[in-house]
């Protein structure tokens, strides 16, 4: 899918050889301190240490993507390779660029702020850093080639871990050429180590370089298996089974249908974030939710890419996935349900229209059916059920159960309900309010799951000091001495 | 080892029935959330949330151990079972009482504390927490029976876990009488689980209740079995081979020399902080050291317990370790390395005399030697060895590549030797100055590993919040929405 | 109004002479340092530095206010002179005593915490401090005789300071007496000075002694001449006109009724926190609110302090301010507006029935009406006024051009509404919800004025830190030099 | 001395007309509270709130300043109005790049960050916001003629305030310039008022206006009026007699020597941070440090600014203050003390080649030589003295008694000595270790005094946040009621 023949104006001026070199030996690997890494570049005749150099460089970077011919040629780039409409790509676009900015100047040293605490005596203090782990790996899947290896490369490179990256090689291009950008505003060519190749040779590279730390972000079953590989050294963005669950107080429907279809369906329901299952209150069964989200998914169409081919789920396989879910008594389509028509998707993807299956909440509960009700689909499906007053806590159960706990969204403005619904769950990213949806995260604030220690954040300052460092505690301690005189009994 | 008819006098009033339990069903480890956290308790009648009953539970702790009467009790409860001199007993005592204090009052729900940014619009606020794991499992090992798991177990408690805990079954009698206490003081019965069982019944155990995060304090071979065993959800501080460099500026020989016999020495080296390798500059190796650090090893004698029998390692194999060290090139014996003499300790737990071999450093560094040299002996033995100025890089090297990173010790006031060591080393709880230590750490700086995403802390508010739970952002978004009138396209 | 044969039982032990020095000379007051502050005082044979010696005295006086005979001794202490319900006493005694749990242990220490971010280079770091003052006063009022001044002082010491405090000599009993407990627990008689004096003699003290900060609760007109005098050198908790407003969401009216009970007539009015004016929406008029806080106003009485003298403002001077208000068109008296019968309060006190008097919205705004209508009277006294849902913003009008800012209450648990009221409004401590109160201010959130750089904080972490030390910011710069060579030209 | 036939390229879009009205009304300063701040804009057909928008125009405008033509045409600007080297000029352009560059993206967002503690029950939390004041004011000197006046302004932007900004009218056009930049960055042109005025008219319209803050930057004199003129509603960076000591370890003779050259001469010694008086330990005083100092003063010259005229001091009054500190017993003239040569300085301003003047350290203390001694002059002279290493305690006690405490230094890489000085001193601004300098402050620390209340900052997230905010707290208390049943009774 990838064409190599296609222009890359602004950045030919470095060699990209030494970047697809197959694996890197371990000895390079070496591991960056704090100290070693405030050594200096001589930049443009001007002397930076570590921090300052990095935070040039994100403010050049994000100077350039904010540049019209420079989005615009890295939105195409993804959409050559990842299905998603080019709105949805110039998004991923924009994170980033926002993300670079805000790690301009000096920020990037501020990142690195440490505490002291006094000691027991004069002389005495404890320091607290976040300290780097040294050689590090990022692995990154195909749903955006741009913004998750980037932040995460960034991260990584700002609390002084040295870096190797694998990015799906769908869709490595993008970062390819994102890597000669940074190149050309001023990164190291040796701070980054670039691999291309595929998942078992990756795993194989992992098992011999033994990074200090890995993060994932790809399907829960490479992470178990990597988790086990490597005894837990990683951070783990997986999949995520995302809920909705819309409260008491109907209102905005219109509003509410159109965030509903767009969290469903965005990038044809590619995105870890993507809304899974949707919990509506009575209140909103009579209300015209589900004809308007009907409606709203009836506008999609491949021709601008708003639905497309589904990468890692075949056409087949979701359909027996539905067809196994209209076994469950009491299920019922609502829309959907069938191939796309008049396309040339390869049949090694999947090609299926919006998609939405009621399954009624006493079925979802019960231990036969969950499994089935709560599986992911990385495809443009969900499930949509309802739930009476009282039935809440049932709801909640549904919630508590799920495997993983990333994004979710309660649809109320009711506080009370809120405090309920908010207290009793856990996922990571949770949007709340009316205006609440599961998809869209943008650069400034948190996103990732909660309830493992082995999830991964991307994105703002909390999430890199938490993925990329360490807590580590010098104490200084250098007198004077008390003036005992004489050597204290041994204990 | 344990006498169970020991005298209890403060602490009659509750049964202790439930807590012996030999399996907690795994149905009764149910989520605690934030705010079901919150459902009060009626104790004295007053009406109490749970961050404040925890406050009151920790205040009324700590002054009863601050009780000479009730931290004596301790004191030889835990020299009954692990040996020490009764001042490092005390000592352990005294720790837990200032933790508790310091989480006194309104601090625990200081901890809670979160954090929240302004939106993109009207309306959209994020909110980041630290959010409890819910079902958490402790297992902590017999060198130091209540700091370690009241420390960990108060932790996961304030951050709004429910913890099922196992101490080291040698030891647990400590804990169990803690947890009485912490009853008396107000802790509700159903807060905590106890477990009292050997190792494998544990795993099975763990594996069976899949708690969200387990915490492990112990050896590294169990570690690493158990980060397999549950995918990574965990947090470990095992053992270390940790080190300490003496710098150039000579000085303070004396106290020098008696903070390396604590060091190596005390509780008979079984502290996971023990010193396990000391590097001199060669400036001190004309000064008075280890002759003056052989006298104090004299010192110590068994009726005292500042020299006491090695609970996991055989003399017998203490014995055949020193062998080996001694077949290697310029290697010699500096003091001990005999078997204790005059006692009745059972012979499947170790006695030998305070013991250091040198082994100069070229030799340490070779390949065949290195894993030998750097073996942790869990007992009171110690290597030595010295470099020359120019050798330092080579000492930083040795220790890069030592497995664990716990605790370290940079002896010397030199500004510009203390800023190139501590650049280029990771050591989680890192001394430095002229009094600097590697042993002793008390609750008011963070104690753990560094480099490892699975380090576990203890102590701080800094370590309670990361170990004991994840972060977690709420985004609020409640409008007014946008008066644009029409719906937005698809994307 | 003191009884100096009042028994002491707790407190024999430390003479107080040296307290009622009339003058404390100016050499006295010292600047104490950071690292001066940490100089060791042998207290029971253990060696403390002084952050930890702080938060042992604050460990050992919390316990002693934790026995009811000590917190009945100082709650009747404080209604000897301070006319209040033995329930209010005792609420001031046990925020004191959980303000003193929260500094326990190492808590004085962790305020003290600083930050550290990387230099320019190799060897420069800035490390930023909360700085003590050095000599400092401070000045509080008889309404809070024990809570203001304890809590003003523990904070001043905990951040390094040397104090001098006055409080209102008519209540100074009070506080003479926790001293002397402080003594007992351990605070070195020389920490504070505490003088007894009249106004006029402090204001020269203070112009003499040129204490480097003075704080200040009191009244406005003091208030300001301290704060032209010390020219700004100064931290003012001065009167309050507190507003609540009730949202458009009616319910729980008689908790609502029983809080404006409270937060109105409690301690007679006495508090800077009590509520002065209470705007209804138009929603609550119907409602049986004002009849309710009728009877609610009916049921105190003299006996148990429920209602009682009024320290600083005449019965006469009240009635006066009364009879001004109905004169103005629209308002009406609702209840009370009778001075109390039966008692033998002197003269030179105030003795008022509570009391609510009603007057338009819009007379209140009006420029010739606006200052009378907001004059604080610090007795049981309030207007009650309503509004139609359309002048909100006249409501906010009024509330922003109110000359003090300190506490308020907006009862509503619409989000929007609050998100509106809460954006507009700048007081300092702002209760939201329809459990919102205005006074009742514990130790665990910030209480003070906004919106006036002068303005101080008392009992949270933040409080402490931002009046009693300033920022300081040290850079170490300690090398390597650049390897130039040679040396820059001038610039 | 400004041309106002100056070209200005590249902002010539917009008219100034409305900034140069000489008085606005004090009802144009509406106050901005957080949420009207969100308020949206339609700039380039993009929406923004309100903390959006400033992060764009920062993130635009440094890109601006980053360009060569525009930092030259600024830097050639300040050197019209302002005496100083063109290094010294760009200087002051690259921090203000750098700042604007810090507060990128979503920085200025981040810079609101709030916090929440849980309260007493179900429903309650307390949430400490820094809010803004609302209409503020800003004054600024005519020695960092874009510096000061550009981050203060922005900083005030940041947190919510609606500044009017008062520049010394020598210099202002640079400020005037640096407006039309930001409104073609997309300031929306109503967010600043800009007003050219002299002094007295500037004082009255403050007490006309009465602004809620106002930032004073300037000399003493004018600093204590106004703080007494504005009851202490202010925050000052007045002048400083800033000190540096030479601590015992002599080393880099060299680097020393240049590093107090430019702290005294450079910019003329018009900066509030120039070296005022020096002690050096008496170990310098047989080193080369004089001798090499006096060569460095004699490099500068006239044509290049690195000496030049004084702006606020005139020769006469500067010869005469020497001559009465040479009345002094054991002082002497080390270099300087005469007049420049060959100049068209107006006689209004001072024109004196760089100068030193030894005082021995006793008669320094003696109370009537103390005020003249510390007397600050604004021009390129230093006291230097020295002292014996039993004589410490007398130079901390001379530091300790001047009257400002803004920069100072501590030359010593001598642990014990920098804990010694730096804990018994109080500078807001200490520069310490063997690089220490006291001018050159950039934009990633904190610059401004300490030990007074009104001391005010700058540069830093601290910085702006300190003096551009202050503490709320807004307890949210939403329910539900506690299940009772009755109302409790009065208290």
């Amino acid at each position: 899918m990838v064409n190599h023949s296609l222009k890359l104006p602004m950045c030919r001026k470095r060699k990209l050889s030494h970047l697809w070199r197959a694996y890197p030996s371990v000895q390079n690997m070496g591991f960056i301190t704090h100290l070693e890494a405030k050594k200096v570049f001589n930049l443009n005749g001007t002397i930076f240490c570590r921090y300052l150099l990095l935070g040039d460089v994100s403010a050049k970077a994000a100077h350039m993507l904010a540049q019209p011919e420079v989005s615009d040629f890295f939105s195409r780039l993804i959409q050559r390779v990842s299905p998603k409409s080019y709105k949805q790509a110039l998004g991923e676009v924009h994170v980033t660029q926002k993300f670079l900015e805000n790690f301009s100047g000096d920020q990037v040293r501020f990142l690195a702020r440490s505490f002291a605490v006094p000691g027991n005596h004069l002389g005495q203090q404890s320091h607290g850093y976040r300290w780097p782990y040294g050689p590090v790996a990022i692995i990154t899947p195909f749903n955006f080639p741009l913004e998750i290896p980037l932040l995460q490369l960034m991260g990584a490179l700002y609390m002084g871990n040295k870096p190797t990256l694998k990015v799906d090689s769908k869709v490595s291009i993008v970062m390819e050429q994102m890597l000669r950008l940074l190149h050309y505003c001023g990164l190291p060519e040796e701070d980054v180590d670039f691999i291309n190749s595929d998942g078992v040779t990756m795993n194989k590279f992992l098992l011999e370089a033994k990074p200090r730390m890995t993060l994932f972000t790809g399907s829960s079953r490479v992470a178990e298996k990597l988790a086990a590989d490597l005894k837990g050294r990683i951070r783990l963005e997986d999949a995520g089974f995302d809920w909705k669950i819309l409260g008491p107080d109907v209102q905005e429907v219109d509003y509410v249908a159109w965030v509903c279809d767009q969290d469903a369906h965005a990038c044809s329901g590619q995105k870890c974030s993507a809304q899974s299952i949707l919990f509506m209150h009575e209140n909103w069964v009579s209300s015209e939710l589900i004809p308007k989200m009907l409606c709203l998914a009836k506008r999609r169409k491949l021709e601008d890419l708003t639905i497309g081919p589904v990468l890692t789920v075949t056409t087949e396989s979701m359909l027996e996935h539905i067809d196994k879910l209209l076994n469950i008594p009491g299920s019922k389509l609502l829309f959907g349900g069938e191939p796309l028509e008049n396309h040339s998707i390869p049949k090694i993807y999947g090609a299926l229209k919006p998609t939405a299956v009621f399954i009624p909440l006493t079925e979802i509960l019960k231990s036969n059916n969950f499994d089935l009700v709560t599986k992911e689909i990385f495809g443009p499906f969900q499930i949509i059920t309802d739930y009476k007053h009282d039935q809440l806590s049932m709801v909640l159960e549904a919630c508590e159960r799920m495997h993983a706990h990333l994004t979710a969204a309660v649809v109320s403005n009711d506080p009370l309900f809120l405090q309920e619904v908010l207290g009793k769950s856990v996922n990571g990213t949770t949007y709340a309010g009316i205006r609440a949806r599961t998809t869209g995260a943008p650069q400034n604030h948190w996103f990732g799951p909660a309830g493992d220690p082995r999830g991964a954040g991307i994105g703002t300052p909390e999430a890199i000091k938490l993925v990329w460092s360490c807590h580590r505690e010098i104490i200084y301690d250098i007198g004077p001495l008390p003036q005992h005189g004489e050597i204290p009994s041994a204990t």
